[in-house]
């Protein structure tokens, strides 16, 4: 295995500790996996986290204008209770916590369990699931669509609408309408190892590709032969079409890698994507073109569009910055 | 090979134009695989260039605050002089044009060429030349020292003098003041694959990386095993240490991957290097981990320093909005 790693039962602790290092603005909670921002502030908070290896997912996200915290689980393994309840006292101001998680089954009971405990506490919280993979109905770990990329769309838009001053219920359903207009669709070109592993967990023929394998490696809906990046636009895209009507919208779009797909190939899809969507007559009102939610090593892509309306479109605009995301 | 393209000659016109979709700030001309900012501005323009394969670098880095066109050759394959006469008549608003040059044969005398047979039509072009890489005394595309991802921080450093309306000597001056002071070393763990060859340049070992390498798969200095991430941060940090006297100052740190490397990898690389420079007592002001200036789907890193005085720090500090590289 050739990865710039020390242990691997360290890798993120460490990829954490890094981070707050190069980010003077995050704050890294030991032990426990959070990273915070480093001024709390008065509003509702908005937090999300999940199993790691998916970076900059979730704790890249964390800052003005998106996360006030992400809690990190091991490599594709969901954090427990007592990390996330951490994450839910170091973000409360009072005002309630909004809890984004992605729709795997360790996510869905651990967040679930730290929310009933938090109540306990008298901390109000609410929770919103993404579920925005059109690939397949349920999954390895879910049932259900699985959460991908489209969830940093959510963060977007559910932090704007925190930094506005809005109440829990307010942010819950800007989130919430983000959620029904999101839609995401995937595929795999090498699979991704795990540190502790140390070798692929799946193979793929040199000429193979999965069409909707998951950020995990679940499986996906077709292995096929390698494709041009123009039917790749089209087989994506089409799936992604089929499952919503975006036509005469104004979407947000974003082409995203999984860790080890360069920009290079990320900007060649995206020109194949945009033509393909102006023939469909959808306007696509601002494009992310970057690896945004990744699975380790993984190469491949997601193709991700959210329909737009006003609040939308003010809430995608509005100034944040993250390290992994900015908006000026 | 596995890759989102179409033709493998299309990749540099699909890939610019990618961007431009992405980017409204950003214009694409065809044919000449230039891109500039969409609004020209009144002041010393910066441009620079050079094969493609290195993305974002350079075109992700115009906009507001660094560049104002970058001018792509094919991959791995300097701009002809056509080209970058483009990338100057298009972007020269009467104060001149500083070209940043990284340190290869091919741009030595492309860029040369340009500049004398611009200077026939009158406009003031100055060049600076970016040999950052500590690895090697001469390379295979190059006489001396390489140009590798310090480039980044001399477009900023250039870029932000620019924006104060300072004359074309000034900004100069500030672009060679940053030279002066970066110095970087790298390492690959897995080779790239140019899109036209269809397979790697050169094998490497399943344990095997090579400390050292250049962004276009030049020999480094040494094959080695795999290393720890502690081990390379002290490799690559102490070769960048032994050739430039950092002690006791304060610098920016670029944590490079090489575009097939997630940043798992570069958070916890950039944890050991944060800790061997704090030891060492040299300060870090400002950090920056991605894939800044890659090599395809090279699997692998570089390290960066540049060292900072208060025009240093201001420069870099300065507001930057460009689609791979905002300050705020």
């Amino acid at each position: 295995m050739k990865k710039i790693i020390n242990k691997p039962t360290d890798v993120v602790s460490e990829l954490l500790r890094g981070m707050e290092k190069a980010y003077p603005s995050l704050k890294y909670i030991e032990k426990l996996e959070v990273i915070t921002r480093r001024e709390k502030s008065d509003k509702v908070a908005v937090i999300s986290g999940g199993g790691a290896g998916h970076e900059p997912a979730h704790a890249g996200y964390v800052g003005k204008g998106m996360l006030d915290a992400a809690i990190s689980g091991n490599v594709f393994s969901s954090p427990s209770p007592d990390r996330i309840i951490e994450g839910i006292n170091q973000t409360n101001s009072g005002k309630g916590v909004l809890m984004i998680i992605k729709n795997y089954s360790g996510d869905i009971m651990n967040f679930g369990l730290s929310k009933d405990m938090a109540e306990m506490d008298d901390i109000e919280v609410e929770t919103v699931v993404v579920k925005d993979d059109v690939a397949v109905p349920d999954s390895t770990y879910s049932t259900g669509r699985r959460g991908i990329a489209g969830t940093v769309f959510v963060h977007k838009i559910a932090g704007a609408k925190a930094e506005t001053g809005a109440n829990l219920q307010e942010v819950k359903a800007a989130a919430e309408k983000a959620i029904a207009n999101i839609r995401s669709m995937g595929m795999a070109m090498t699979p991704c190892t795990l540190p502790a592993v140390g070798k692929p967990g799946f193979v793929l023929g040199e000429d193979e590709i999965e069409i909707g394998m998951g950020i995990h490696g679940e499986p996906g809906v077709e292995r096929t032969n390698v494709k041009t990046a123009k039917e790749l636009a089209e087989i994506l895209l089409n799936k992604v079409l089929e499952d919503y009507d975006y036509s005469n919208s104004e979407v947000a779009l974003m082409v995203n890698g999984l860790g080890g797909t360069p920009l290079m190939e990320l900007y060649i899809l995206n020109n194949e994507v945009q033509q393909l969507l102006e023939e469909k007559n959808i306007k696509v009102y601002r494009t992310f073109v970057g690896n945004y939610m990744t699975a380790l090593d993984m190469t491949g892509c997601s193709l991700t569009l959210m329909k737009l309306d006003d609040e939308l479109k003010e809430l995608l605009d509005a100034p944040c910055d993250t390290p992994a995301l900015k908006v000026l």
